[in-house]
C-alpha cells in the first residue's frame, strides 16, 4: 500500500493541480455508473483528464506501475462498464467536453466527455444533426455513447453510434496516441481499426477525440399510437410496415408497462392493451403516404385503437409515456433493467417468454422494446429488503440472456455488456469467439490494464 | 518442389473431384485481378469451395504445410489484393452463390461468390432493396465487396458494405469457422469483430456466408444535370446542397472526362465544361423540394447550365455518361485507375492538385468523383509500349497517392489496398498505426499465410 501511495503522489505531481482527485468523498462519485454495481471497488485516484495528454500522462503512469485504469463519460453506463477497480485508477473525461462543427465538411470533432445533446444543440446551430439519442441524451457522454456504441430510439432508421464515427483519437495501453480516420467520409485504407475500437468499452484504448458525420436536420414527426391485445399482433404490424417503409421512431410497451405508467403519470392510456409507437419523419407531401402505410400495417395486424397525429407537440406526449417507462419502473423499487435483443419477426416469442419467466420465477416484469430492432428492454422488479425477492430477480435476470440466446438474439442490444454481463457473454459467442476477442484483447493491452473485468473475465495475474 | 507437389496431391485427394484445379492452363484465370498485377504468382492450385467445409479443409491443410492462401471472389477487384501468390493456394469462392432472402427480418443470408446484382435481384422479388453498387456490381461478388468495404454511387445516401452487414461466418487462419453476428439489427455484445473482418482483405480470415440488411425498394429518382465552368463551384454545390437535402447520387465528371466520354460515344454532353450529376429518390411530393434545393445550390454555385428530369429513363442516359467514364479510358489506351478520397469541402483542391500533377508528369489524367463522398477516381492514362511513358504514370500515380495524404484525405476509398496501395499505406496511417495493424494481423494470423503482401507488407520468412 506503502507503494500504491507513492505512485499517486508521483501522479499529482505529473499533472496539473486539480486533475487528480484523491481524497475518499471525491472519490466517491468515481465508484459506480448507473448500473449501481455493488461489487465496485475503491480507486486509488480519480484523473479528470482536462487535454488528450493528461490522458497519455496517466495511461503511461498505470502502465509503469502495472495499475488498472477505469474510463468513464458521465457515469450513465447500465452495465457497469465504469465500476472502479479496487486501488485502480479512474480516468474521467468529463472536463474534456469541447464540441466544434464543421458545416462544409457536416461533422462535428467532438471531446469525449460532452454531452450527446451538446452535440446535437451545436449541430443544430447550423441545421444540422446528430441522430444517435439513448434515452439518456442529456446526460451521457460522446465517450460513453463510442464506448458502448450506444443506440436509441431513431436508429430504427437512422443507424447506431458507429455509423456516425468517421474518425477517432485514441489513447492505446502503452500511452500513445493513435488518430483513426477522419473527416473523409469513405476511407478503405488498412484494417477497420476505428470501427474496433466503437464498442470495445474502454478495454483497448481511451477515446480522447471523435470525428462524427452529421446530417440535415430531422423534421418535425407524425405519430401514431395503436393498441394491440398481444404483442404478436404489434410486432407484426412492425414486420409489415418495414417492408414498405422506414419509420423514424418504433416503439412498443407491453400491457403492464402501459399500466406502470399510467399509475405514474395519468394521461389516459388503455390500461388493457400493448402500446405500439411510431413516428415518421418523411418530408411534408410523402408524410400522408408512409403514415397510411403504417397505419394499415397496424389495423392489419389487428390493432383495436389507431390514433394519428400530425401535430409534433401532441406526438411528443405520447413518446413521453414511453420514455416514462424507465422512471415509473424506478418509483415502484429496485429494479434490474434488461437490453436482450433478437431479429424482428422473433420479438413475439422474445417478449412471451420474459413473461413466463416472471410467472417462473414470481417477479413483476414490464417490458418496453424498440420493436423496430428487436431489441427489447424488460425490466425485472424486486425489493431490495427482501433477500428472497432479491435472488428471484437476479435469477430472471439470468433466464432473460438464456432466452435471448436460445432466439439466436444477443444479451445485449446498446448498452453493453459492462461487467453486469460478463459472465454471459462466453454463452453467447461461444468458445472460439471468445478466444479471438481474447487475442485482440492481448494484442492491443498485453498487460490487462485497460478496464479491466469488464466485457472479458479476468485472466492474468495483478489485475485486481 | 516436390514436397509441394505431395502437399498438393494430399489437398486434391481430401477434397471432391473437381474442386481443385492444379493444370496451368485452369490456374491462369486465377492468377490476377482486374488490377493485372504484372508481380502476380503462379499458384499450386486452385480451391473452388463449394461449402464452407471445403474451405477449412484447404485452410487446414495450408496451414499444416505452411503454404500462404490467396482468397478470390468474382477477380473484379482493382488493387491487387487477388493476386495470386508463387507457389500458393486460391481459394476461390466463386462456386458459393446461394442467395437467401428473409423478407420478414428483412435480411439476406448469402454465399460469398454471389454477385452483388444477384443480392439486388433476389431482394426486388420481396420488394426489398441491397443498397451497396459498386460501378461493377453486375459481375464482383459480395465476398470481394465486404473484403474492401466497397462503396459505389448510392453510397452517398445510403452508405457502404459494412453498413449493411449484420452477420458473418469467417474461417479463420487455423481452420476453425466462426460466426458474428446474425439476423438482429442492434448487438453490441463483445468486440466488433465483425466490422474487424469486413474491409480486412481476406487477411484475417476467409467469409464464407454473409447475413445483409436490406430495406425498402428505391423510388425511381429525378435526375438533375449541372455544368459548371469549374470544378470548385460544382463541389460548392455538392457542400450547400448537402446541408440541406441527401441526394442519392452526387456524380462529378471533370472536363477531360467530359471530352473523352463524348469522344468515345457521343451524346451532346458539353465538352467545355465540368459535369455534375444528382439524383433524388424521395417520395412524390416531397422529390420537387428536394431537386429545387439541389438546382438551387447548382445555380448559386454559379452552373452555366442545368437541366432537370423526372423521367429516369432520361435520367438512367445521363448515368450511363458517367458509367463510361472507365470504358471510355480504358478504350484510349492503358490506364492507372486512382480512388483517392478527402473531406468534401476539400474536393476541389484534390482535383487542382490532380491536373497539376498531370501536367507536371506529362500524362493525361481524367477525373470522375463521387463528388458527395469527397471520393475521386483520377485515371493516369499511358501508352504501355513506352517505357517512359509508362514511367510517368507510375510516378502520376503516387503522387496522387502523396497529394491526397497531404490533403489529409485516404489513399483508397472503396477499392481496396491490395498490393498496388500496400507501400503507400505506411505514408498515410504512419507508424503507430501500422503497429497496431500488424499485432492485430499477428493474433489473428500468426503464421502470415492469409493473403500475405496484401494490405501490409511481407515481414515473415517463408511466405513467398
Amino acid at each position: 500500500m506503502t507503494d500504491r501511495s507513492a505512485a499517486v503522489a508521483e501522479l499529482v505531481s505529473s499533472l496539473p493541480e486539480g486533475v487528480v482527485a484523491t481524497a475518499p468523498a471525491a472519490l466517491e462519485k468515481y465508484r459506480q455508473d448507473w448500473a449501481r454495481d455493488p461489487d465496485a471497488g475503491v480507486p486509488c485516484a480519480a484523473v479528470r483528464a482536462e487535454v488528450a495528454d493528461h490522458v497519455q500522462t496517466a495511461v503511461r503512469w498505470a502502465a509503469r506501475h502495472g495499475i488498472p485504469v477505469v474510463p468513464r463519460g458521465a457515469g450513465t453506463g447500465l452495465s457497469g462498464g465504469a465500476s472502479a477497480v479496487e486501488g485502480g485508477l479512474v480516468l474521467s473525461l468529463e472536463r474534456m467536453t469541447a464540441v466544434e462543427i464543421d458545416p462544409d465538411a457536416r461533422c462535428a470533432v467532438v471531446e469525449p466527455g460532452a454531452f450527446n445533446a451538446a452535440v446535437k444543440a451545436a449541430a443544430a446551430e447550423h441545421g444540422l444533426w446528430y441522430p444517435p439519442d439513448p434515452s439518456s441524451f442529456e446526460i451521457c457522454s460522446i465517450g460513453g455513447n463510442i464506448a458502448t456504441n450506444a443506440g436509441g430510439l431513431c436508429c430504427v432508421k437512422y443507424g447506431v453510434t458507429t455509423d456516425y464515427v468517421l474518425g477517432l483519437d485514441v489513447v492505446l495501453a502503452d500511452g500513445r496516441l493513435i488518430t483513426l480516420g477522419g473527416k473523409r467520409v469513405k476511407d478503405v485504407a488498412g484494417l477497420s481499426l476505428l470501427k474496433l475500437f466503437v464498442g470495445s468499452e474502454g478495454t483497448l484504448g481511451i477515446v480522447t477525440r471523435a470525428t462524427l458525420r452529421l446530417v440535415p436536420a430531422q423534421l418535425a414527426p407524425s405519430t401514431l399510437v395503436a393498441t394491440f391485445d398481444s404483442v404478436r399482433g404489434a410486432a407484426d404490424a412492425v414486420v409489415a410496415m418495414g417492408r414498405v417503409v422506414r419509420a423514424s421512431m418504433v416503439e412498443l410497451m407491453d400491457r403492464p408497462t402501459v399500466n406502470q405508467v399510467e399509475d405514474f403519470a395519468p394521461m389516459g392510456l388503455d390500461r388493457g392493451r400493448a402500446l405500439l409507437l411510431v413516428q415518421s419523419d418523411a418530408p411534408a407531401g410523402a408524410r400522408e403516404a408512409e403514415m397510411d402505410v403504417i397505419e394499415t400495417s397496424c389495423r392489419d395486424a389487428g390493432a383495436v385503437d389507431v390514433f394519428v397525429t400530425h401535430d409534433p407537440v401532441e406526438g411528443e406526449s405520447f413518446v413521453r409515456a414511453r420514455r416514462l417507462a424507465f422512471p415509473a419502473a424506478e418509483a415502484s423499487g429496485a429494479l434490474l433493467l434488461e437490453d436482450v435483443g433478437v431479429a424482428v419477426p422473433q420479438l413475439p416469442d422474445l417478449v412471451a417468454r420474459v413473461e413466463e419467466i416472471g410467472r417462473e420465477r414470481g417477479v413483476d416484469i414490464v417490458c418496453v422494446a424498440h420493436a423496430g430492432d428487436g431489441n427489447t428492454h424488460p425490466i425485472v422488479m424486486y425489493d431490495a429488503a427482501d433477500a428472497d425477492s432479491t435472488a428471484r430477480a437476479r435469477a430472471a435476470f439470468e433466464d432473460i440472456l438464456t432466452a435471448a440466446i436460445a432466439l439466436g438474439g444477443t444479451i445485449t442490444g446498446e448498452h453493453g455488456v459492462g461487467r453486469l454481463k460478463r459472465d454471459a457473454l462466453p454463452a453467447m459467442l461461444g468458445p472460439d469467439v471468445m478466444e479471438v476477442t481474447r487475442r485482440i484483447k492481448d494484442a492491443l493491452d498485453p498487460a490487462g490494464l485497460l478496464n479491466p473485468g469488464a466485457l472479458l473475465p479476468l485472466e492474468r495475474a495483478g489485475q485486481r
